[in-house]
């Protein structure tokens, strides 16, 4: 390992529930990773306080100095500048125009880069994971939500007011589902493990025989995915009809922009084959038969250390993060 | 005007019905512009003839010799490879696989680029028209079929085999309308002048007074505009919900791309404010208001020459046009 000046970078994943902390070297591999839950009541202060602390003490137990730290990078939920650093609004967090970035440079007196956390996992994914041998990346992940990123040669794209990548809230469905957004018909509200859940329970409704009613823990998208795995007919409808709406978010994506790859991320990316069998199937059906015999459509390799990664990555890269 | 060496650019705009050919300055100015039928059943060697000839004596007739021209940018139907100038597959002209450019290059000995033809129109907008003041523009075309162009950070953005782009083949309302490409809920299944003339002919079928039902001609988009001038509710209706399927493909544009201007060109823009104001009442509604607030949704400027023009931009700018 080296300690050279300059030759380890931090990446920070903020999420609504905790908040990831790793070690990464210029050539992404992790050293070593943390994570502590994040205090949502005790405001963005106290949160942008422990993150700056945490990460002082990862290095030094790690034994790096500061100097050998050539900054920080953040992954947050958004939407947000990436140019100012200033996270404009987060439901989740509660936050509103928080200046992320001046706040993190002011507590550790280094560079900061902040992007938006699916934005900053596609970037991994594209530097050191199922992305690397592409140009051209589209990320996607499902969570709570459904969060997008979009690397084009090489380069991440913001958008001029630094705001695009927001994939999850394509409609793909005009007047359809709710979205928590307030819009309807939204890829998230769709293909979220949240809306996967509430898609379920709608089911339940009906009187077909499932497992899913005799459960004895709340109904998540992981429920509805063990059942599924056991056989169970209803939770394997549900796995294929968000596989059905996840297909026409990409194929639109593959229409619009033309990528080399769509790397699919997030808890839900977890189902595996169970996804990703009758998201391929679908696939082939809508899509132009020169693109989807040519285009990747690949489950993350990183993980729940995407985030991390890929913000470590902003700093470890900046050429490639910054620009678009 | 100049008659320097290489200081003028042949554009072709290649359609279904008709070809334009234009001659235009390297600062984009349109010198002259001639029109003739396309004689699909002749074939697309016959065409091609045609359209190097009808070059060659437009040329001529404005007294340039071969050597003041540059070379000859063609937008054409698509999918097509912009790379080597293959016309993949194109149903109004019947054409698979064609080698356009070689074709050309073949019978004018001078340099030739082919780009789809919504991806000139859009690439004339951004360099000549509405799309002028702006590094992103993201363009519209709304004529039979719904065509799209992206130009990002002043260059096109064609994706990785170069068929990017086809906006209008985006679903914005999963297992909606019939598109004529196979999949159901295509933008271009609502948005396109063909759909408007279908919603209002299948919306005849109901018992809403209107004077479309006594029209002694065949009913159109145009019709239906000119209906709705005249304060006809049904038409008006038909165009209000036009407005916002085609602000729900906008909205989802602006949320993955975040591109500066939105440029609407072909024919059924020229409704002007009919389409325009439903159309930003309901993409205020729906955008996030950062991005509403300083996006650009324009009307094209060069009307039925935008496809000229930005053809022969691929000449004249071959840097912004061939990248990417």
């Amino acid at each position: 390992m080296t300690r050279e000046k300059g030759s380890i970078c931090v990446g920070i994943d903020l999420g609504g529930t905790s908040v990831q902390v790793g070690l990464v070297t210029l050539e992404g591999k992790l050293v070593v990773c943390e994570q502590f839950p994040t205090l949502v009541e005790r405001g963005h202060e106290a949160i942008i306080d422990e993150m700056a602390q945490r990460a002082v003490q990862l290095w030094e137990k790690e034994g790096f100095s500061a100097d050998s730290i050539r900054g920080v990078g953040v992954g947050s939920p958004g939407p947000l500048d990436p140019e100012t650093g200033i996270v404009l609004v987060t439901p989740n967090l509660k936050w509103e125009n928080v200046p992320l970035k001046a706040m993190l440079v002011d507590r550790l007196s280094m560079q900061v880069a902040v992007d938006n956390d699916a934005v900053s996992a596609t970037f991994g994914e594209w530097w050191v994971g199922a992305g690397k041998p592409y140009r051209d990346v589209v990320g996607l992940t499902l969570g709570t939500g459904v969060g997008g990123g979009i690397v084009l040669n090489g380069h991440i794209h913001h958008g001029f007011q630094g705001i695009g990548g927001h994939i999850g809230h394509m409609v793909i469905k005009a007047e359809g589902r709710l979205c928590p957004c307030g819009n309807k018909g939204c890829l998230e509200a769709y293909a979220s493990g949240t809306a996967i859940a509430e898609r379920t329970h709608e089911a339940l409704a009906g009187d077909e025989a499932t497992v899913l009613r005799r459960l004895d823990q709340p109904l998540t998208a992981r429920t509805v995915y063990e059942a599924a795995l056991k056989g169970d007919p209803l939770a394997h409808r549900i796995f294929d009809r968000t596989a059905f709406y996840l297909a026409v978010g990409i194929n639109n994506i593959l229409n619009i922009l033309n990528p080399q790859a769509v790397v699919i991320m997030g808890a839900v990316a977890n189902a595996g084959e169970l996804l990703f069998h009758p998201l391929l199937s679908h696939l082939e059906k809508m899509a132009f038969a020169r693109i989807y015999q040519e285009t990747q459509i690949l489950q993350g390799r990183l993980g729940e250390k995407a985030g991390v990664v890929g913000a470590a990555g902003l700093i470890a890269r900046p050429l490639d993060g910054m620009m678009g």
